[in-house]
């Protein structure tokens, strides 16, 4: 009955099934934004204070743009777990995410803009931050939703997001830099998923 | 921001997508186990009604023993969906389950023998049955969990499982002709699972 046969030795999922059910434990008790981002806060940087666990399948760049790679998605499409990988010099347009989000970064750096609309554009709502391995950002529509983010450092930079949708699906918008909207689906760059689940990983 | 550039052409993943949201609603009304499996049942007849989504990985055999591949996993672990393939001649041990599940043929056929435990081994509860595509049936500890599995046809089969757990994760057994039980963890055949969640796919 042994059906291990065919598994490659992988690096050790077990932290990142732990978060998932974390997650799913403190969407399960409501939709009170700010209670699932405080929580969520705690868990994710709990989850990035360790890098060993991220299968480099879903950790490789792409020469010619960042890569976005669904690692877990809730069967009800409550919530999502992304890695972002920037190559040297890659950044994103401004954008924005229309559901809650959470940015923890697990290699490198990051750099993010945050904006407010204007009427004739876009401005900072503070000073652009650079996030260094271990650090956790928040966007959401109440707390600061715009933003373009880049790879803060000359190597590669890894994150992993968490959002509540199913972020490769939203109908959401980049924006110029005179704030004219353009409607954006992200979707992912990945067709094989992580496989969690197996508990003698 | 086009990053759908990698992502090989394959099969529509929707109908999966679908099924897995609508057991995962039903799953969240409650856990009476007969109110699932009465509506698991209707949910997982109309996704094997059609054989034009599972992906071909997933639908692969080995030649040494069936395949048990991962398909979805709940984020808490309330539900599996898994894809059994049998090459011809392949069968399980007798095992038990310990939960609920629900057992559909997609492709070929499957024969199941169903038993209960007696004080010298096990006896059939009904004749063997040979499922075909498009049947299905259920197991777990209230109305029978005790069950041999093999493929009911020459070539290759392939059935559609669902099960009130992780089901690979699960510590059950598998039991010998005179009743003697082993314990048994099944795991899994795939270390990366089908990416549901791209809808532009
Ligand atoms: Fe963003
Ligand atoms: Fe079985
Ligand atoms: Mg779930």
């Amino acid at each position: 009955m042994t059906v291990h046969t065919e598994i490659k030795a992988g690096p050790d999922l077990s932290r990142l099934r732990r978060f998932v059910a974390d997650l799913a434990d403190v969407v399960d008790q409501g939709d009170d934004e700010a209670a699932i981002l405080k929580a969520g806060e705690v868990l994710l940087t709990r989850l990035i204070a360790t890098d060993d666990w991220l299968p480099d399948d879903y950790a490789r760049p792409n020469p010619e743009r960042y890569q976005q790679y669904l690692l877990h998605c809730d069967s009800r499409e409550r919530f999502s777990v992304v890695s972002f990988v920037w190559g040297p010099g890659q950044a994103t347009p401004i954008h924005d995410h229309t559901v809650w989000g959470l940015v923890g970064v697990l290699r490198g750096a990051e750099r993010v803009e945050s904006y407010r609309r204007t009427t004739t554009g876009f401005e900072l709502t503070r000073e652009p931050d650079v996030l260094h391995a271990g650090e956790v950002d928040a966007v959401s529509p109440t707390v600061g939703d715009i933003h373009r983010v880049s790879n803060g450092c000359d190597g590669v930079s890894v994150s992993i997001h968490v959002y509540g949708a199913n972020i490769g699906a939203v109908r959401r918008a980049t924006y110029a830099p005179d704030g004219t909207p353009k409607p954006f689906i992200s979707g992912y760059a990945n067709s094989t998923l992580p496989n969690l689940w197996d508990r003698s990983r």
